[in-house]
């Protein structure tokens, strides 16, 4: 019953048998393969777009190295007061940008409402001594575990450029968030005005894969020598490329991320129809959140169970009671589910 | 016949079936998982000291964070001028280190002389409006494909300490150091002054694993903050773990690093008994440098043979030769280096 | 009617006459002169302790070279949300740091509250992936005009002490505050928990006079260096001990501060009596934040008042008025007050 | 007989006086007052351009931000190794530019080469793993006391334009190099391919008064928020203003350096003339550098006299000689000159 997080899972088989058939052989270092060629074409394809893609190490090192193409000096960034990029990156941001700094936004179960951006930009003037705002990042899916459509993606990015502002997207969970909408990749990415996106693969079954993706290359500048610098320019880089090969291939990544969903809709199914436990929100994509009685909790821990408690700063919670997340991926199996809820 | 660069190679089969192992299953992020902690033990027994062992992404993340990890307000970094620190990563120890000036050292056939670093350090004394040394950075086996012994290092050692300088090395091939010198890895880090090391895995036949080992852990602060803001805190950590474990079962890596000492020295036997070629220098690892006519440089290239033109500041060079070298590793075979040599 | 800020005065005759008895001769450069020697004993005798003190050129630098001197690779700083340091440095302090986090903290009229702050250190324990608690700085005067007396700063140190952190004070108004509380500079600095504090002398009638005054020589490194590479340490430095000089001599500093704290109060009486103006809440130093109909404002720019209107975060406001700040200095005379009060 | 340097000397009357003159009354903070404004437009005629101009602190400022504003992920600097900027300053211009790496180039008595940079330009073509070339620095006066005509600044900003570079001048003896050459500054600057300039006041007469001058504002980005988030920008902005006021009324600031550059060449007149002492080379502004006799140098240290011995790394010096610095300023005097020679 292991539902600590997504980056607990291990590698799908289609990931690890498409690095095992690229390791013989040589390769020109640092990117200059034919594979890591192709699989940039493979991006393009996914996106219905020419897209420029660097691939990185970690999300970390995407967020980081995408705040820093769009950085000036004295710029702001504003986010999520959830964002991974904000909370749980130790200032990567703040370090790659040379000290920009960031403005985290309440965000009602993860996703930051257009009039709270509109607020926060005015706190900001053009002549404001504290920074003018530089850029907006949006994570997708939230890390509350819900949705922005396309709809309102293009709200906030239309508040954004009217400042002058790029456009990021934090898509570590991107696949989820596009098997659950159901859309075309380019609708909620660029065609909603999205200009660089960093895109996880590592938390839907590969081993550190990750990719910038860059929709509006005239507002990045440098991405090369600051991935470079950065240490992110990996010298055997078919390695990050067999493993985006693996996860596209026969649309593998949706369907790992479907399958993610899936189990966390039948686990908010279950704590629904509970008498014990109660959603602290409705789940869209394939994270749960969910009131538990501490002493569940305490019988789950007992026997192996693995899950976060999280802050429940927008659900009431009871003294004897807390707060937990709950995190599907494709390694999690329908019985663990079932398993789970059987001690609700 | 493809001696480029040992980073041209792809991934060993002890490797790849460690990385097979281990591709199912949960396990904590961020390296909580017991897969690193045992290999973090491997590198214990390695070096017969309690080490601390950071894995990162790439050897320019390990050199950099090294220098971050012991840098100080104007502090000094002092390397030779060909190292790779200096040379061939952007810039990123300065970036890391939030702008340490760099100050390269002339080094014949890329080691440096205790007396030139004596010379260089005697230029900055403590009240400099320069900068105070910090730090110095070894490498080994050099860029020009020679080697440090226990001696050398000793010395060169003292003489940072004498001024309170931290000493590093950067061992993006020490195995091919160990397995050409044949010593304890001890003998030529912590017992010959060396604090810090960057310790490769990836030019010997991993995809990407690198580690940062510390020996003298007072000297050095923040080094988890460091990486995990620079992104290279890896969510599966275990992945890089697990490449470490395959380098080191049954003495894997020294294995490697002997077979491409062994066809660097066929090459340079070759080479020196040819008549149309000739040594750089003596090769004492898996690097040969060698003068070749343009001739012969050209119906190579023609036959799809791949290496790099070297800037000849050290020989004699004639109008129509070039100094070329050529690298040898684990994926090199006898066959191709015989081919080469019949060019000769 | 001047009431825009302090920084809008001169320089008062006693500052200016002691630099113009430092014009002429010869005197070591970059702090090495006997007049910045004097200067630092001064300083001593005014804090009853050895301290050290570093000269630069604005309250910006000082307070950024001061989170430079104590920051970590992840720490992080706290301080109210309308510290000069967080509000109106663009972003100075993340800058020299490499990047450091500040945590804004809600300040009922820009004093921090003992359990705000014990509050916000809970959410970042030691393996926090946001990063470590480095650095707490309080404003003193604070940015509203209020004032922390010697047991709060004493309590609010402890918080901070008890994980570890430096205690940081900007004090570009600390002679208003030394002024108002009638107290020794000791009590409400190193003897309360104070580690190190920017020392203002610009606000309150230098040119350009601020001063680091290291209390805990051990927490800080580097400062010379941090200070040096910043463009800080100022060539001619006697220019800046001149001003010291005038400043403490006489008792001047604290002369033009208790002027500046009396008209203050001499406006906040006139204010509380008026009919149509009131208190934000009640001035302790030299600033006064009043609500006044905008009727009355637009009267008083016409006749060439200058003041600023401030966010009504913290007070009731109605539709037809607003928050405004007058501050007085040195340079503010009982005529202008009673002038201004005349519109009220 | 003070030679040590130009900034160990005080002010001169005309700018203490213009100080004195802007001591009372109000004045909006930051730069936003008329005195800036007036002195800005006093360096649009001397420059005869439209040029903007943003006062800092010190020279080390002036350059670190100059580079700053023109710098970029993985750009290279290239000075000469003499200059202030590579050797004096602490990393200012790595630590403000976060990171870029200073290229030093040997310059035959201070001057650089145009076949000098070209070739070091060769080293880092477009694709260098080390970093791309940004900027050329050129200082002038140079630190050894000659000076670049404006046909040599043509030659050497040509090479650098080729490639894309901006080209900043450390004119830290901007004044001394005017009133020498005795051109229009236009034709050592912008006419000659400068696009930016650390303009020095502080060591021809003023406290503390330095100015970036920017001649292609399209190259350079952020200054203002890369200023002020330095601690750069003066909240009693008229403070420098005044400075300038004073230096460029009735011409002063060539009367000074003309003064201080008639004081060195009376200083190589005797040197030249003398029989114990000789130079190094011929002086062209205010400084010059001799080799003297060791006795000669013990007996002038033990009458008083301040100079600095320098590295001989371009003149022959005997084992019973030393090579000195000596430089002369608005303070020098004829009697001291002659004082000094009666030694020789």
């Amino acid at each position: 019953m292991n539902f600590a997080s997504d980056n607990w899972s291990g590698v799908t088989d289609a990931v690890m048998a498409a690095m095992a058939r690229h390791k013989d052989g040589f390769a020109p270092a640092y990117g200059g393969d034919e594979q890591t060629a192709a699989v940039g074409r493979k991006f393009c394809e996914v996106f219905e777009a020419e897209v420029a893609v660097h691939f990185v190490g970690s999300g970390t090192a995407a967020n980081a190295i995408s705040m820093a193409a769009g950085a000036r000096p004295g710029g702001l960034i504003f986010c999520s007061a959830d964002a991974h990029l904000y909370n749980d990156e130790m200032g990567a941001s703040e370090f790659f940008t040379g000290g920009t700094k960031l403005i985290p936004l309440t965000a009602r179960h993860g996703l930051i409402a257009p009039e709270t951006l509109a607020a926060a930009l005015a706190r900001f003037p053009d002549d404001s001594r504290t920074g003018v705002p530089a850029t907006l990042s949006l994570t997708q899916a939230s890390e509350l575990g819900t949705l922005y459509d396309a709809d309102r993606i293009g709200q906030l990015a239309d508040i954004a450029k009217a400042r002058g502002m790029a456009v990021h997207m934090d898509g570590a969970r991107f696949a989820n968030a596009v098997g659950a909408l159901d859309v075309a990749p380019a609708e909620i990415t660029w065609k909603a005005g999205v200009d660089i996106m960093s895109f996880g693969g590592t938390k839907n079954g590969c081993w550190a894969a990750e990719a910038i993706v860059v929709f509006s290359p005239q507002r990045f500048g440098g991405l090369g020598a600051i991935r470079q610098r950065a240490g992110h320019t990996a010298s055997k880089a078919r390695f990050v490329a067999a493993q985006f090969e693996g996860y596209f291939e026969d649309g593998n990544w949706l369907k790992t991320a479907r399958h993610a969903n899936a189990m966390a809709r039948r686990l908010a199914d279950g704590i629904r129809s509970s008498e014990t436990a109660r959603l602290g929100w409705e789940p869209q994509a394939n994270e749960v959140f969910a009131v538990l009685p501490k002493a569940v909790i305490a019988r789950l821990r007992a026997d192996g169970a693995m899950f976060y408690e999280w802050p429940a700063e927008e659900v009431a919670v009871g003294p004897e009671e807390d707060l937990v997340r709950l995190v599907t991926s494709f390694a999690t199996s329908a019985g663990e589910v079932e398993r789970f809820l059987s001690y609700l």
